[in-house]
């Protein structure tokens, strides 16, 4: 089992009561938290999946980090999309190695994180951002994750930034005016491929959605994603007394040859 | 563009009203509907996305079959896992090229499409079931959808049929009792590895929670998906009326190490 | 417990295999059903809650209606808000004996059904309705719930039917254009007074939500009831797989003295 | 208009900037809140729905109290159950005047509130509580909203609480383990009327619904209520982002006259 334990570089999720760490593993750093710290050295060498203790003697998890840990570790500086709705979109692009995303805008880099998660080694994701403040903090977020090597960030709107035709295989906005995008959006996608919008109002799915068809895709399906989670406890299980209520709709559609309406 | 053509062989997405068909497409071959037919000769040589009649004069839209096409392709011969539930499975477990998945049991053969579309071509998904007279039929299922090579499927109890060690990087069930089956489960993941139950009743829930445990994983994490759809008009925008109420609860953990209690 | 006994003119819910029938008792008529039949006269005498046989030996109860049955008594020949709906309307309005309310669009007058039920019997309810022909169904639905001489039947739109000045405790309006007739609520409603509207798309509570700035009224609230039903079996309890996905939006506010904006 | 006036003595609630204070109005007294004070003099005499200052010229709303305000008045010492699952349950007993509800345990006294509200000034309300350092409490709440006359509490357990036979309309239980009173409940409620039930936990609501069964009353009805608000903004219209994710299940049913199994 010795390829399976953690080696200096590797991406480690360190779960410390119920809170995780993203890092980077690296001979002679020190972990610090309000639970105590946890020595790097401590790590390298040991199995995913093994227990320690911080010095102040609580216990620690350590982990390969999933998707949702990368998804995560970034710092929510903007409105994101939550995992439950990037799981969605992962699922019904159907995104895997060697596929090419085009994603706007950045953000905060999450989404682009688990895009590039899906269609690495050999794909890559293409992503926007008209804010150019946005663009270094995604980068590291992304770097931090280990992904920059598969994400291409493009500073400037969809329709400046990008001039491919019929060349993704998939696209994924998160834009306030998705609208204004889609003859960009239509053009790079190639025929058929499916397309994923993020907005959080009903307004802007109705703005959306008339617009789809004008622009040659196919009449969208639009929904809203509720995760409920539970607390069990044997002889007392309920729901959670708290919930997220909204996060924002999906509008999915793919594009067509013919720009007829519908 | 002649690169992306359908070719004779491919697979393809027959949409008709509001209905989707699973073809293979064959020289000659001819596909019948309640809508009228389709001849496979029409589609090879287009390009995805393209619009056709049938015979009848109704629209006809053909794709690249998504991971959803494919899921749906199965005839629902037993209680399946909705695509609501597989698209957080996919990527809770962090699917990609490569990995090894383990499944219990494989019922109608639909959360292994789903597995083994992430998985491949280098990753193999390797599926358990009892009851030896649903697997000719999810065999045929998963051939249909084309990703039989990247299947294996095993008669029997996963504690019988399994007995790799320390060798999965994921493991899926969907079983009645899957707390029976959690040593063996347990033993054949890597360490640290992700594990994600399907169960439809609370009380499942309860004995599956209180098993893991037992059995060296995390404390686990239990929710329900929920999806409300939307019908989007113009100036009279409303969820839709009917709405699946219930599929079932999804439990997540983690192989651990130590196999302590918490 | 002579005086519990059903007798003849009574209103009765007699339950065959989870369906309710509402029956007046007369003696010497019969109830008729797939299930077989039961006479009036085999329920006069007997208390409610007891159970009879129908002459195909199929199991029978009977009950004094609760105000459940009396609305679902109605035949829907027109949307209605629901059950969910209408339970929290009579809350929020906080509807007791004595109490005028004001009600537009009569509809299938299930709605109404249940307001007369709370006011009665010393309340009234004014129910206004534009479409002629919706008036004598309603009326014979009231009737049959034998809460008609609590409710006065006005054919017409609100703006024309309705002359009261301060006058009204409560109001709700199930109407496709409730901003058209929010002057005429105002004037009508006692200083304070509370106001619920039933609308089924997201565009009307827009509209509506605005327009009630103009018309002295509170800023409102809005919001969506989801029922979610349980099969409980012992060991094997979950939410039912059906379920009801939406039926409107409940917007709420209250008559204020001063018009000015918020 | 002189009578819709607030005068000496009468309950008001003052809304000031989102927060409601329920007061009742004595001359010479003041409110005080963080946005400044009110005198009461200032709304005696005034008409409900009228807008006042504070010191700090803050606006005020002044309104007669809603039964949901009443109910949110009390302070919450123990799980209430919520103004959504307290209006299902006063529609579904279709509480009304003159009726005589059984209710246990009172905790602090919400609920009772509620049924109080809708069967008075002819109806009574019993409400048993165990835990006796509740009681006083509850009473002071119940009578802070003007409903004590109305209200009996009696301490102890309802089993030894109360005698009464075929005599109750209704019956509501907010217990931890309400199976152990249902005889009791079963003896005191008149032949068909109905029981609702609240319990936050799946597995009481199995224990409750076997229990059922033993004891005489109709197969119950389990549910879940689930509010969902909304932000409505001109072209910014979506559900809020914090939600209420559980309160509990009602489970609802009527007492029939043969104790027969189902």
């Amino acid at each position: 089992m010795k390829e399976l334990e953690f080696k200096e570089g590797d991406l480690c999720t360190v779960r410390i009561i119920k809170k995780n760490f993203l890092v980077k593993l690296k001979s002679g750093e020190i972990l610090h938290t309000n639970k105590g710290y946890v020595r790097h050295n401590d790590i390298i060498g040991i199995l995913p999946g093994s227990k320690l203790l911080t010095n102040l003697n609580k216990p620690v998890y350590v982990f390969r980090p999933s998707v949702e840990d990368l998804v995560f570790s970034v710092k929510r500086f903007t409105n994101i999309s939550y995992p439950k709705e990037i799981a969605w979109i992962v699922f019904s692009l159907g995104l895997k190695n060697g596929m090419k995303v085009l994603e706007s805008g950045t953000g905060s880099g999450s989404l682009a994180i688990a895009l590039a998660y899906f269609v690495s080694p050999e794909g890559r994701v293409i992503s926007c951002e008209r804010r150019e403040e946005f663009i270094d903090d995604a980068r590291k977020s992304i770097e931090k994750a280990g992904l920059l090597e598969y994400v291409e960030l493009r500073a400037g709107d969809l329709k400046d930034a990008v001039s491919e035709v019929n060349y993704f295989d998939a696209c994924v906005l998160d834009l306030p005016e998705p609208w204004g995008v889609l003859e960009t959006v239509y053009d790079s996608l190639k025929p058929g491929a499916p397309l994923a919008i993020f907005v959080p109002t009903v307004n802007q799915v109705e703005k959306t959605v008339i617009s789809l068809r004008n622009f040659g895709f196919m009449p969208p399906q639009t929904m809203e994603i509720l995760h409920r989670f539970w607390d069990i406890k044997t002889g007392a299980s309920r729901p959670e007394f708290e919930m997220r209520g909204h996060t924002g709709f999906i509008v999915q559609t793919r594009k067509i040859i013919s720009r007829e309406d519908f």
